[in-house]
């Protein structure tokens, strides 16, 4: 029954290099199973050319321990196992260091919405996390990762799947979505998004958000019950 | 008799992807037929990969409504048919979020005329549109995009055949020229213009306009009654 | 006699492409023949794929007369004729509106000498030339181009060969070499080092010229009698 | 023997082209066999393509005199030997023009840590060499950029081997790592960060350095004793 779940893992994670989103292997995706309880996650530090199915690791949603799988998960796994739990719309999430976001990360800025490229996928800016303390860094590190991406949203109010999206300060984005194809689809928009917001702040320093009816339009039209963009059935 | 025209919009679309103007389905082109008064579009929210020109949509010009396929017509037919009927000279038109023409929509400043580059297909500045109302936006939005268009056109006495393309504030650009392929050369034109005048101005903060002699040289060197660029019949 | 340099300027043209010099058919490479005393260009407005060595023009160098060939020679021809009119070593000319260097032609500057991968191929800054007159551009235009390049280097007292291209202001570069081939090394390491400059000054705003010293290491390592780089005789 | 050295040695330069880091022939990657005392290099302004393993020249790690090979040595091997010399631990050395490193060596700046995929890798700033003297140019000058090199890490008491990279001013980097291929690898990482560090200084002009706690837990998830990162045993 998994074997549908890691082949799609599988061909998230291949299409990272192929939209540019990674260097070497620094990225992963995962998706879950709640039914199971289970994640399915790339193995950490394992090249993309010639990843099979197979190599996908799967671990239990409660504990991280690995079910399945010989290799060990993402070094980053334990990040996406508080997502998960936290976040039950959540179906698959994506770790990468892609450039632009990650300038935005390094820069400890939001993201903020300028454009409808942006509404069309994110209902608002992007988070930047806060630092992290030393006594977090020092402890369960990648488990507290999580847990202050969680707090961002909570603390800020931010629905996670009308902006499944976060820049987590000094370090790189994180995506999600309702599948681990979704989760790719929306880091590949946020990168796109992160290299214009970089060039429409240089010629206009001091750009605000873009107007709330526009937000609204761009993201509702394709998110909101009357969604009419795609091939969707028409209200 | 649309079968040519549509394989001509089908190639116009295929052509996007391969001049990097777009990421996945974020762009459109469409053509006109005006002596049967339709437009033959792309699907809506349909990938490059695959497409046929059986998938391209015709629709009425003067309503919109589906006259043949069997998909959704683009969500933003409404804009090219309002520029169809406004400007009857145009019989291509194409609608992109190009990394760079974007940034200026975002910024929402015009594009300055900066070099010859610009000069040869571009009769002076690329006018970025005023941001919508409240009302634009809440109304007939895609309609209503297409008439603010007009507007900075026509209020600000341009000629949208000397200037083939315009920066939707907060959106992205439109382009269009006699007809499908010749539209997407002009989006392709905008967007390296875009792209060297962000660093042209980075540059030189606060680069005036180009000599109007030099812009009247190159334009109509290609575009005038004398034009000698090129292999066409010389004067 | 001509087939030799005919195949040589149609292999220039078509590593314009290749290093990712020109969008569309924006550039066009030159070579010369001053025995038979005619210059083999690039025809006018056409497209590399496909493009032949038959389809190369052949003009006279002193009147610019087409000497053989069915097509129109580049528009650029006259720019062409006066350098090599002019500066007798010059063996190949390449003109691009290759994105980084143009927008340096763009802003109205120099290009300062801020690296030895500059100083490996020019001995000091690119020169920008002035901008033209209303009367230069209103008379034989291309021709006056040239002029204008000429005086450039001849006022400014710099050596042609040491420093093989120009940035036109407002337009875009002109680059050569001892033939066509090495005429578009040069632009290509001229776009390199324009790419790098725009970002080198944005890291340091009023970053000086390289050392004199260290730009005379590194151009006459390669370029002086006493020249060690590469695979030539030792001395 | 040394076949095995040449192979890898070459294969190191070819990843170069294929990760974009050099343009022409502007990058030499080199290896050691500290038993033997001699170091396998690139031959000088040789073409990457048809290059093969017999074209790697064997030097003398002592004197720099050519072992083995009928090609000149690049010319910037008595760069290479002299950190070999210094530093016992650098397996290999890779040097290119790699565009955004050699912006920093420009601008003579540190490319500061600024995230952790640049404390995945490197345990602090990016060291800029201070420029080198007039007579120091005029002397051995390859050999004397080593000692500059030397002079930086020395002075500064930097690891080598914690951070496996230079930038050499007004010139461009140098990385290492305990065998060709991870220099290269070293050479990517650098590049990276050096693209990421010009923008996230443009959106934070005063970017302070990253946390320390933040860069020693991630420098040493990988590097430390109880590195955890990747499919090698676990502690």
């Amino acid at each position: 029954m998994l074997e549908q779940l890691k082949q799609q893992v599988l061909e998230a994670n291949l299409a990272l290099p192929r939209h540019n989103l990674v260097t070497f292997t620094w990225g992963n995706v995962s998706a879950i199973d709640r039914t199971l309880g289970v994640v399915v996650i790339k193995p950490s530090g394992v090249e993309y050319a010639g990843m099979t199915a197979d190599d996908m690791v799967v671990v239990e949603l409660a504990t991280g321990s690995v079910v399945e799988g010989n290799k060990k998960p993402s070094s980053d796994t334990a990040t996406h196992l508080a997502l998960y739990r936290k976040f039950s719309a959540i179906g698959g999430i994506v770790h990468t260091h892609s450039r632009h976001a990650t300038i935005w990360s390094q820069a400890g800025l939001d993201l903020p919405a300028w454009g409808t490229t942006h509404a069309d996928y994110f209902y608002g800016a992007i988070p930047c996390t806060r630092r992290m303390t030393a006594n977090e860094i020092a402890g369960e590190y990648e488990h507290l990762t999580g847990e202050v991406i969680i707090e961002t949203f909570v603390k800020r109010n931010i629905d996670p799947m009308q902006v499944p999206a976060v820049l987590v300060n000094s370090h790189g984005p994180f995506a999600w979505g309702k599948d681990a194809a979704d989760a790719v689809h929306n880091a590949v928009v946020l990168e796109e998004c992160a290299y214009m917001g970089i060039f429409s702040r240089q010629l206009t320093p001091n750009l605000g958000d873009m107007q709330q009816e526009l937000l609204d339009k761009h993201y509702l039209r394709k998110h909101g019950a009357g969604a009419y963009y795609g091939q969707g059935a028409c209200p």
